[in-house]
């Protein structure tokens, strides 16, 4: 259950309104790397952690913190849009040599929202959930964690360089620096859930024997010319997991036939020839 | 540039065909943890990645490894259909206890492809190449990719212990041999980069101390009761990056203040109201 | 800024899990009138208000309940999962007249979940954020609330009538309860906005006298036979607005001409003929 | 069944074609907001009208007007997309001072459509047959329709106001004449239905002593202090509906606990420690 | 301009009431190859042709049929959902061996519909417009036609053969002797347009000589062992369009290099190794 | 199964990098008429082939070619990226005039990408694998591929006249002649399936006369005042499938009643007025 006061976890200032970073933002909230992915991913994780109670704390927790995050880009959007022009005539005004503000402004933000936010990415593409991603397996979300994270943080960094505004520069700072904890935080957790060695592979309730022996630690090249592929830490040494060995191995011809499906059935649509 | 041979990787057996396991196989091609999306998540992350060219070719080279994956499995998902029932009267005599075959039967292969497999999940939901993660961050596109074999990993897994196939289980105990490689290959990788500590946090490129330097280390905790978030390797300790110190820290009240946007501007289409 | 103490704002509870039924409270997670859609659209409403603040307070707390509203959800389709078959050999054993248990319920909770909650609708389909409206027009985010509660009641209903388990009944009694509450609270800041005839026609910023006034009051019929559209309280009395009079009107004949593009450019990728 | 004569409902006339404004036309046209949602919306409600068929006509009757507005719509965006540039050097050619024409169309429609119109949103995402409400429940179904043309006229107002084009406003003028029919067309629809106090809450045929009583009329607040939420008509008086009394209510603390899943189980693709 | 009469087509008529069926049937409602796509295809291109008005007509005359066949589908998906269960307690009373009628009903045809027709496929994935295809070129448009009610008569000869209902089967007998017609219709106007010889390759009016000649009518082959890909119509003789001569090609090695993007930019959000 | 050597098919070169030119090649990469769309389709039509096997090597081994293409594009959009500003300071610096060069930009390719490319269109939005036909009917599968290679080639050629870059126009000459044999060689299989008159209608095994002989080779009109719909090929003489002769006929009034639902079932959620 959630409680609000309605304030921001953290100040949201801008100084020169500036449309086009509007639309810029507005990846950070329903891009894929953005704050409605992180919240809702760490909700559901949350409602369907099972085992251990202390994971289901840790995400709803963070969940908290994501929703702030949202509501800070949100507003942000909206301060950044201020000024907005709202016609043509009004955007050459604003514009002299050019009258590109309208156009660089995401005119959805405009026509559907009234210069507010919206639950969309940096070209309108409205969020989706399928990207929440709650497997069921605490060690598998925790990588989907340290992904969202990682691609998140990339973008808060580009979003930072992108623009010139000391208040945006200050709470992009902020929300660098939370990406950075969280990184840490799902690496963490990855510890507790045993590290490289103890969760992986993923999951580690499988028993390792039914996998297929020969092709579990090789790797395996796909060359045309039937050389070996690129090497490196992933062709020779100690698996990252410590259960096997690395070793490289060329596939110049398939294993397996030609498939052959036999003819359609009749009454199943297909052409006669098929039949 | 890619080439073919139109055989199978690996062999691909069917012995009782299933069209209830048909539906879930298809999870496996169009499914967010599916081939699909790790095959093409290779191929454009190949095709932008910058810096040592090895990557790409490793990359690539993987990306061409999948494709087949996808092929064994549409072949799959095709036997398992072979006698399908066409109509509900089909249905009842392949189930004299209850015509339930056709409705266990996901309509859309049947309907739509003809006893054929659909790049669709086993809800029958087209997969949307919005999952295709490659950010331009070659360490932060790894994370990605050990996230993706992880989920896919366990969703082979689920699928195995799902049939009672034989020739099901035989393939899927390849895929799950694969799935354990690339956790490790791009686990590798990222050693590679620096590990830990040298590739995190991702960005690496990004001077930290431009980020707040109060919050990026500090396990916030959003307890209405303003109790600290529960502990464990996150709240202290050295934090995995090396970076800093782990440190809880409730978060018991805003940062900010309730954001005021201002009225709405004329003719922006609000309530007269809001102006 | 959110909190949360990790409780369920009302207990769920289940008596007999029901996959399938499972399967239908996902409409009410994931579907475009479950409560993922009202804790964003209120959220995202609340961010974009402009004017009068308290209705920025009251939409974001009513995000709050709402979110509370997906935790009790998700919680109760990871319950009604609990027993389900993971595989075949299971679903057959748990149901020996059909087997049916496995094909009804959804093969994703299962394969991409691990039986547990999914931001997806009954199908297995994810939510899509576009249903977010926030229009930057609180009266026309009103009048999306009251039809959201309303869809969301109607399904409510439905599940109620759907089970038999005392858990889940009295689950939903609490929701349709809150359903009530919200179409009324929604209804009545309507009122509060000046009602059907202060509020309406939205926007109510817009000066009526430059709308077409012989169609602004006007119901048109498009009856092939010419003859008048059906009759009823919207052809004829004083508008709901109070600012018209209704009359019906034959549309017999397009009040404008065939259009006439003109023909395509040279270059322009079209046949020769077009140009 | 449907007829066409070829003609325009209303005439369609631009006197300086601009490229930017189709851009925002095509809004109108396929977002959430436009006119396929309408008439989609009031063709698949009338489709599956049960009871008196007066509202089944009157719906199909309005389904047909709204076709109309599309084919006006369409026939817009490509009169406003007339002498649009096809390349860089005409697009430079056409605004000496940027070039900025070619990036303030949207490229698909010259890409994908030569200059036409498509059911697309003014971002190029197309409209997705999911916003149509259909609900089976006549009243909720109204709800949508009035919520519906409230956002379309918010919107067809903010394309007017954005305009200078007489052809253009002319055309919106009328539409927007059409918006406020609509809107008191379906209040009148909701009158017809019983009203505030006779069609409330939907769906009204529940019996309403199954819902929890304690909840039904209560303004709940969750403010993170424990103080009352913001006062207004939803929280004292009567309620909307006749059937009530609102009365706030402040949820201080959780009425349920934290939920328990209990372990997963074994062989579902879980790690070790959560089994 | 569109008018309607509110009546059928064509008679629909359901004997024995299938909810399985209804579910197909909504395939050829929502499904890529149903009818809303069909009907929206041919409006929008009528909306953009340029050149010779008559396919304006044509195609604007068929859209009207077309949104006849969505409502006698509508229809019957209604109808056959009539006496489906509402709850388990039904299904099973329904179905005594099994219970399996509310699991083959897809479940929001009753939960979001109220037992009526949505505007979703056979799994109630919603129809995208995405799939209207209005390309500005009128001969591409029609292939996308003759496409159009080539998959449109697969899927519903498979309805077809699905059902044992005579009602249902003289509407599918209908609909298939329609899109007999409309295959026919669409190549005419192909053939009007110049057949093979005059329209291909589509667009017509790119100066062929500006294609690159070594590869215009060259088939070439990908085969790994470097042999020719296989024979037939397509690899010798004359070109369809009568314009080239077909001849195999073996690619046994890519025309370019290995490409080289070059280090990424500081300040982009790579990694430090990649600059 | 796959090889690749990890070369471009072709060589791709860009002579003066053009964001917005980077914007439009993402159409032929992710649009729907794109080459992910032809490289998966043709994979699926491969795997689902039934029948001669031949066909099953032709479309696997053009599937492996337009990987390929994937692949030139994917570069080219990166080097089209090369220089691209990184903030609306470097963006004024590139273009002193305006400051349009970072509004061009699709700003997803550097917030998501990096300067890279995307598997999307033009706008942003992602490439949906519902475009994938592949109907288990060779026939109607070659129909949508002459109709991909269709709108495929309309589309490079409106890409070659965008720009006037050497090595863009030499990689899309390329690219433009692969199209035209592609058309050709999909209109070759049609031919050895049979042509016009043994290939349709498709499907050519569904026996002819258990279609409404009435109206199978019927040209209907809609017109609302009754006259003929417009005459051409498709209104006289033999049918192109040479199997009826076509002949107009008006559609003066329905076949068909008003349908009639009958009242809601009690419990379904309808208001009390619809039972």
């Amino acid at each position: 259950m959630f409680y609000t006061d309605g304030k921001l976890q953290y100040p949201v200032r801008v100084e020169t309104p500036d449309p086009l970073f509007a639309r810029a933002l507005q990846q950070a909230i329903g891009g894929v790397e953005g704050e409605i992915r992180v919240a809702m991913q760490y909700f559901f994780q949350a409602c369907g952690a099972r085992g251990n109670p202390k994971f289901r704390d840790l995400l709803m927790n963070t969940a908290a913190e994501e929703l702030g995050h949202i509501e800070m880009l949100a507003t942000a959007v909206a301060l950044n849009l201020e000024g907005a022009p709202l016609s043509v005539k009004e955007s050459v005004a604003a514009d002299p040599v050019g009258g590109a503000v309208l156009g660089g402004l995401n005119l959805k933000n405009l026509l559907s929202a009234g210069l507010s936010a919206m639950p969309v990415d940096s070209d309108g593409v409205p969020f989706d959930m399928s990207h929440i991603y709650a497997s069921g397996n605490i060690a598998a979300d925790m990588t989907a964690n340290v992904m969202a994270e990682s691609t998140g943080r990339v973008l808060a960094v580009r979003l930072y360089n992108m623009t010139n505004d000391p208040g945006m520069k200050d709470m992009l700072s902020f929300l660098i620096a939370r990406d950075t904890m969280h990184q840490n935080q799902w690496m963490a957790a990855i510890e507790e859930l045993g590290g490289a060695s103890g969760a992986f592979p993923i999951p580690n309730s499988f028993p390792q024997e039914q996998e297929n022996q020969e092709f579990n630690y090789s790797f395996l090249g796909f060359q045309a010319d039937g050389s070996d592929p690129v090497p490196g830490r992933w062709s020779e040494g100690a698996s990252i997991d410590g259960k096997g060995q690395f070793k490289p191995m060329r596939m110049t011809e398939a294993l397996g036939e030609k498939p052959v499906l036999g003819p359609a059935k009749p009454n199943s649509g297909a052409q006669s020839e098929q039949m």
